[in-house]
């Protein structure tokens, strides 16, 4: 192999590559990027076995071939290089070297062979559809942060894409909770996507995704069977097993009947909730709203260290309530709210608040209480 | 006590005094700020019982008094705050509360008596001198970084400030030194300096000195005994504890009779020497410098992932030499260089090398080999 390509490009796809690659490996080849030269493209393969981003771009092959080189290596030297070199790869059979080139640096890496990388078997899959880059970004960036880490949950540990049927019709939706809080996504559903089986899309998918959605008005590719799913752009193709479990049915912790409204904005409810936080040194905050006509007062009450409390103008016309809730929770929710105001809707201090950005149905965050 | 005070102003002081504040303490009222309200001036004071910093700055002072309470909790309050609030903080004996009011926020945090703070014993100084920030900047930044911190050897924990005899006349001079390298500072001897006692500074106050020379053309007050620094702006003062040994004779360590002499630009070679660093994946990166005639060669060779190698053209007129240092060293040192030509001084592989901007002898490195 022998091909010569601009340090930028070479740059753009080492550094997607190296991403999916695990820090710590027992398997040394894992550690490795796939190289692939043939005609005038390259192709820059890695994988954790259960995660593979292939991306492919044009360079100028002078032989074709393919070896294997460690991602995070190859990344780093890049990403040293001069803006607007020229790099040349260059792999040596006999002595098992790649050679990198650019101005007067040479670098000589030690390779593995191709033939030992392992390449994800290709899937049938039963659905293939195509969404804009833009409506994934929200679906996937706004679900992301109610993730479960416990990994005894594992079926909570990813976002559960699916076709929902809504007051609106079907949509396409992810929904991500770990049993505190709740967050449900929608999209219109795609042309071809109704057929889509339910898919658990693991944390580390959704977190490598959101590098192929950087321009809004892109096509994305997705591909999606019982077992995996696939999103692609014409240079990036990112394959990923889901997770094998049954998401539970959130839909029943998805409160229906609250009735006590507030409307508040977003962004000073966030600074206020942050502010009276402070003087609790736990790491789970426990914040208390006391709701009474067009007031909302934040409380906290730390014995050790001391308390807080800030007023806030707000939209509340129903009786006297006081909530008890987790600071960091509400301050997660309330950063993903876009407009400026934040609607919540609360029943009784024991029971889940649900909380959405005005009357808009299709972004909807559940939040349990917390005894105050 | 009852102040009111802008935020700004107190996001100021209260910065300061946290970072003196160490994270972990056994002793819960080191983890406090000493507030003293008097006539229109309130102090903050924050101790580790090594360092003591003072902030004393303008207030409204409704009832004189003082209270302390947790500096890092004060801060991240203040912090939080919208700029331009105006903060009251008013204690209350009785409560043994300090209520923390800025617009509709009202905090109430748990004090404990100002009794019980350790005040630093105020010393008597024998040298009391001035310095610009500016000159003093440079002599502590640009030595810093050769700071062991190596517990063992407790004498070589900081920056040994003295006075010393150059070439042109008596200098006031920072050394640092972990043993595989060496920096040495001079500025023009202070009036009133001659008589000072050689100080080590510690490592923590250097850094936290930072923070009082914002403004190179600042007067600085500095006050040395045998056992005390003191560096004071009208506004903040900063005393901290020497650190009680005796700094080696660096002299001997700094090579006189090097002779061969190689001059290069300091962005070049460090950029270079990082590159062909990025081949070895251990602690301590070996590069090899392989001198000829106006030409530069670094080299690393990392028998498990590879080889790298980069030219340089160099001003070189001696004979060919081949020198290995640790590559951390070597980048560290160049980035102290604010002129472009780093020169390097090589006597022999197994020597020292010495290391200056230019022609300047009033900052000089020294970097032990290593054998590659």
């Amino acid at each position: 192999m022998k091909i010569s390509i601009e340090r930028a490009t070479l740059l753009k796809a080492v550094s997607q590559a190296q991403s999916v690659v695990e820090r710590r490996n027992t398997i040394p080849i894992l550690a490795n990027v796939l190289i692939e030269a043939e005609d005038a493209t390259v192709s820059f393969r890695a994988t954790d076995l259960d995660i593979e981003v292939v991306d492919r771009t044009a360079a100028m092959v002078e032989r074709a071939g393919a070896t294997t080189v460690s991602a995070v290596m190859l990344h780093e030297i890049v990403r040293k290089l001069p803006d607007g070199a020229l790099v040349s790869l260059t792999d040596d059979q006999r002595t098992g070297r790649l050679t990198v080139e650019a101005g007067r640096s040479t670098f000589s890496l030690a390779t593995l062979p191709r033939e030992d990388f392992p390449v994800m078997a290709s899937s049938e899959y039963q659905t293939n559809f195509s969404a804009k880059a833009g409506d994934l970004k929200r679906l996937f960036e706004k679900s992301k942060f109610a993730i479960s880490t416990e990994e005894t949950r594992y079926y909570l540990n990813g976002v559960y894409m699916h076709v929902a049927e809504t007051e609106n019709g079907r949509a396409l939706r992810c929904v991500a909770t770990d049993g505190h809080r709740l967050a449900r996504i929608d999209a219109a559903l795609p042309e071809d996507a109704a057929g889509m089986p339910g898919v658990i899309v693991p944390r580390k998918t959704v977190n490598e995704l959101r590098k192929l959605l950087d321009d809004d008005e892109a096509d994305i590719a997705i591909s999606v069977s019982e077992t995996k799913v696939r999103f692609a752009t014409p240079e990036i193709a990112l394959t990923s097993k889901v997770i094998d479990g049954t998401f539970p049915d959130y839909s029943r912790v998805i409160p229906a009947g609250n009735t006590k409204r507030l409307e508040v904005d977003a962004s000073d409810f966030s600074k206020a909730v942050d502010r009276v936080a402070t003087v609790s040194s736990e790491r789970s905050r426990a914040v208390k709203l006391i709701l009474d006509e067009d007031k909302l007062t934040l409380s906290v009450n730390a014995p050790d260290s001391g308390t807080a409390e800030e007023e806030l103008v707000v939209a509340y016309g129903d009786e006297h309530l006081e909530i008890g809730f987790n600071a960091k929770y509400l301050l997660e929710i309330a950063s993903q709210i876009d407009r400026e105001n934040a609607v919540f809707m609360f029943n009784s201090s024991g029971e889940p608040a649900l909380v959405r950005e005005g009357s808009d149905t299709s972004a909807v965050y559940v939040v349990m209480p917390m005894r105050v």
